[in-house]
């Protein structure tokens, strides 16, 4: 059953695809693509706040789905997304106000004296009296005498804006279009020259950057877009690339031009498929993790990558655009999310935004997975952060026939009662085994009893005789063997799972669970007050939740249920605080309200990392 | 008696020379060479606050003198300088305490709750607490944390500025240096490198351009110097600058560049006096016109020059040094003092602060004479200002033997009862006459009836017969040789008074009388209320006050004691800003408060100039 394909179901106005495990409900298939709809039942199907509109394939509503609806609206194809399941390829539409973020913090968030979101690019057309000698005001003066009550208590404006706007009031009798930047006049033009103005944000991710364009002045989505994060020539983790910036002379600038000139090109991509100009870009928000953004900014994060890891800036910080390199508007100007700590970045701050974890009421857990495990406890507006050291074994480092999430790696493993199946990325060949497909197997070698919960594999009696037939003993003692060579895509060797790469395994989710573990017990509270547990990024995204749950990464006991997909959450909440600055305080603000602990060195995580490494019981 | 040399005041430690009238008092030779001395008594000798002390040459003390002082005091050589005459060449040394800026403002004045001056630019060395696992703030958090109560609320740093500031915290085991400017920090060294830091302020003159540094954390004056603007080359007066700047393509930009080389040359030849390096240079702060400003700032002034003679910004403005092309320190910022209007610019402004027009309880004209005269009337805190169009003739410009107050310029004339006596600049052979000789030679032939009160030139009954045989008949009419092209230096043409020159000196005065005499009525106040005409500026420095009351240029009932020289109030106050923030706030505060009245257009200046252009009667 190797390359069978997932149904794809694809998300308008986004226009986002996403590969979705038969039965999810739409609305973990929307965390997926990193839309997070309104759930304020807790997917009951009672509050009809995620309303979708299927627009191609099948989705046969249920009970609750026909009780929240009239007919005519099932008709016209809305759905409860919280109550429909994937079944197959299916196109889905997602109102505006069935978003969580837009209506928790753009319309009603925030800012309770502020109507609507704050977009920090404004532009105004403005028809200002002509000057006379009874009103010999400058003509500054003039322009942001106009300006008061509408833009924010006071305007500035740089030597060459200044420059620029005197003949721009003169040019066309003293009507003109200003467009500011927060508070700073960014363009004086004659005449009314009122156009959108545009925005980029970006998830700058250790292996993925994702760009998503947007018009400033409506909200509106035009496009995303993603490349690999080309700094990786220099490592595949931030430790490595850290290493580099701070030991070889140019190190840093190595790091620094490679990732903004991913930005510049993804930016460029974006825009020349919307059809704008790069002239009308006039901000640029990004979230990264602390190591990612240090880079980007070109300050050496040497001493993150070394106890006891200080970055060099932790809050948010604002510059020109060009000042790094941007070649947009010439005024654009950058805005990177606030960190917590060395370890839990911008991203992470990015995620609670999106997620609003600081409202939930009940015990939430936010988990990041990648190299680093980033974990949030939040109830009642207190927030914990911790990292967990998961190492690169997710992501197929260090992994006998591991491989990243690419196409041909085999991101599914299934024991049917009679055999293995597997299932790959695109329906390729498959090549090797990447994180999910690693944690996958796992969990059916601990369900057949061939790995021990010590994490020692053995040939245990009474092995169904195919899978049996797979067992062998290998260099490295007992190995498992997903793929005879023959069905490889070079035909040259068997995809196995070795014992080292149990222990491996053991290693990375021990850390993350550890993380929890820990940072529960600071807390205070048991797997019992966990209202619901978030898996962030593209890692969290793919995972099983079983086998998560199986291999004890998450506490055993936890009801599946209450795992959620949160999809690219750093990506929306830069795109949050790209569209309102309301965004962009509130990131601030979390970001200094997390208490970080620092797990390292402390005697409690290395007791419960032991723990953590052993593999649940089978049940 | 040609070429006589009036006495040479030297005064320390400010080392400057002036040339000083013999008979006049030590306080107002003191106020043409820039330096306010206070004078709480009017100069009556009684309250004792405006002592100096002599160091070289004569000035024996008169009888207040002795009455305020020990008979010690008198031995060492100190005196009333308002009590004490200047009789020959001599030098004084003028304590800190004796000048009136320094002690109304920079110690007791402004900012009730700030003790001493403000400077713009500090430093600091911190020892701060090195990063631990339970301490693991940011550098620039752990930096900013530190300046906490010491520096401005908060403490902003550039990208460049951050990207130095780790290097610098981890180098010398988080000891380091921090260099503000403003709230900006501007550098960051390991260690402590605490050192002085300088400053720079500037009188940029229509024709002259005087600099001045300092040490800004003292507010030590390490020396001045001053060159002619270079932007001459494009007109002398200021509308046919502004008018290149507004026809030539590359016009405003020619004047711009002449203007920042004349300041960085300035600037090196001072630092290189001085022995210090251009980059502690950390703050650049200029006084000018309003146009003068623009230009400096590479603003287009054409607007200026039209009516109704709006500037593109009144306020100070303030940008990074570099951006006007200015190379001290990489980080130096710039601050143009604020201007009041088209016509009354940041060089008002600054003689405002100065001579703290705002804190006088009594009615107070301050007139900068040069092409425009700026005329401001102060009391009380209540502060009116207006320019009048003087012309260039007291620049020697439209004068048949004009020229400007330089070596060999007929500065002084006098009518001894027979003949009549000139001095020239440098007692250099004669080349010319200058806008001060040319009042002083008016009022000599108004005083022998040889010019009627409404300015034509007659031969009277009586003349002496010395004066009578210079009278003769010219091109244009009467004219009278004030010397013989014999007496002069290139021996080619007799220099004389002719009528039409007269009449330019009818137009000129006559501006600037009907200025004040329209701010007068506006004021609702008559000469009798005035009690204290202050003179600022290199012409109104040299200018004979009786003289200038006798031909009308200032009411011919104002007594004459009651006209101070105040000398470069300009440079003082740029460099009164330079020294201190509560300086440049108070100067924002004062050029927003103060009432501008246009008197171009107005029915009632127009009638007051008819009128002022006449001549008094001989008393």
């Amino acid at each position: 059953m190797a390359g069978r394909i997932m149904p794809k179901v694809r998300f308008l106005p986004d226009d986002v695809w996403v590969d979705v495990p038969e039965g999810e409900t739409v609305s973990e298939a929307a965390g997926r693509a990193g839309i997070i709809l309104n759930s304020a039942c807790g997917g009951a199907g009672t509050c009809g706040k995620c309303i979708v509109r299927l627009i191609e394939g099948t989705a046969p509503p249920d009970e609750s789905t026909t009780r929240g609806l009239s007919e005519e609206e099932i008709e016209e194809g809305y759905r409860l997304a919280c109550r429909v399941r994937v079944l197959g390829d299916a196109a889905f539409m997602v109102p505006h106000g069935s978003r969580f973020y837009e209506q928790q913090v753009l319309t009603d968030g925030i800012a309770p004296s502020v109507k609507g979101p704050r977009p920090n690019v404004r532009q105004y057309f403005l028809e200002l009296p002509p000057p006379s000698l009874e009103d010999q005001r400058s003509d500054i003066d003039r322009l942001s005498d106009a300006l008061l009550g509408k833009a924010p208590p006071s305007v500035e404006a740089g030597l060459e804006e200044t420059r620029e706007l005197s003949e721009a009031l003169h040019a066309d009798s003293f009507r003109v279009t200003v467009t500011l930047v927060g508070s700073a006049i960014a363009r004086v033009q004659p005449g009314d020259a009122r156009g959108s103005c545009f925005g980029l944000a970006f998830d700058i991710g250790t292996t993925t950057v994702v760009g998503y364009l947007a018009d400033v002045s409506t909200g509106k989505d035009l496009g995303r877009a993603s490349r690999s994060n080309p700094q990786a020539v220099f490592g595949q983790d931030v430790l490595s690339r850290a290493r580099h910036a701070a030991q070889s002379p140019d190190g840093l600038w190595d790091l620094q031009e490679r990732i903004v000139s991913c930005l510049q090109d993804l930016g460029e991509e974006l825009a020349r498929k919307a059809g704008i100009g790069l002239d009308r870009i006039y901000e640029i928000v990004t979230a990264g993790n602390t190591i990612m953004t240090h880079l980007f900014l070109g300050l050496n994060p040497r001493h993150i990558a070394q106890v006891p890891f200080t970055p060099v800036i932790r809050r948010g910080f604002s510059a020109a655009a060009a000042d790094v390199g941007l070649r947009y508007s010439g005024r654009a100007r950058l805005f990177t999310m606030p960190c917590v700590a060395g370890y839990v970045g911008g991203d992470i701050t990015a995620g609670m935004v999106a997620t609003r974890l600081d409202r939930r009421e009940k015990l939430t857990l936010f988990i990041d997975i990648g190299t680093n495990g980033e974990i949030v406890l939040a109830e009642g507006g207190k927030l914990l952060a911790c990292a967990a050291p998961a190492g690169p074994a997710f992501e197929g480092a260090r992994i006998s026939c591991g491989m990243r999430a690419e196409l041909g790696a085999i991101d599914r493993v299934r024991f049917d009662g009679e055999e293995i199946r597997i299932s790959t990325i695109g329906g390729r060949p498959p090549r090797g085994i990447c994180g999910t497909g690693l944690i996958d197997a796992v969990r059916c070698l601990l369900d057949l009893g061939a790995v021990e919960p010590a994490g020692r594999m053995e040939r245990p009696d009474g092995l169904p005789p195919k899978v049996a037939g797979r067992m062998r003993e290998g260099k490295g003692g007992l190995e498992f063997v997903l793929v005879g060579r023959e069905a490889t895509e070079d035909r040259r060797r068997d995809i196995v799972i070795t014992q080292r790469d149990v222990r491996e395994l053991q290693l990375a989710k021990g850390a993350i669970r550890s993380g929890v573990d820990t940072a529960m017990a600071i807390w205070g509270a048991s797997v019992r007050d966990l209202d619901r547990v978030l898996l962030a990024g593209g890692f969290g995204n793919y995972i099983d939740r079983r086998s998560a749950l199986a291999i004890g990464m998450l506490p055993e006991d936890l009801p599946v249920e209450k795992i959620e997909f949160v999809g690219n959450s750093a990506g929306m909440g830069a795109r949050a605080a790209l569209l309102d600055v309301g965004a962009r305080d509130l990131a601030e603000e979390l970001a200094a309200r997390t208490q970080y602990v620092e797990l390292s060195g402390r005697p409690d995580f290395s007791d419960a990392f032991m723990a953590a490494m052993v593999f649940p019981e089978r049940r």
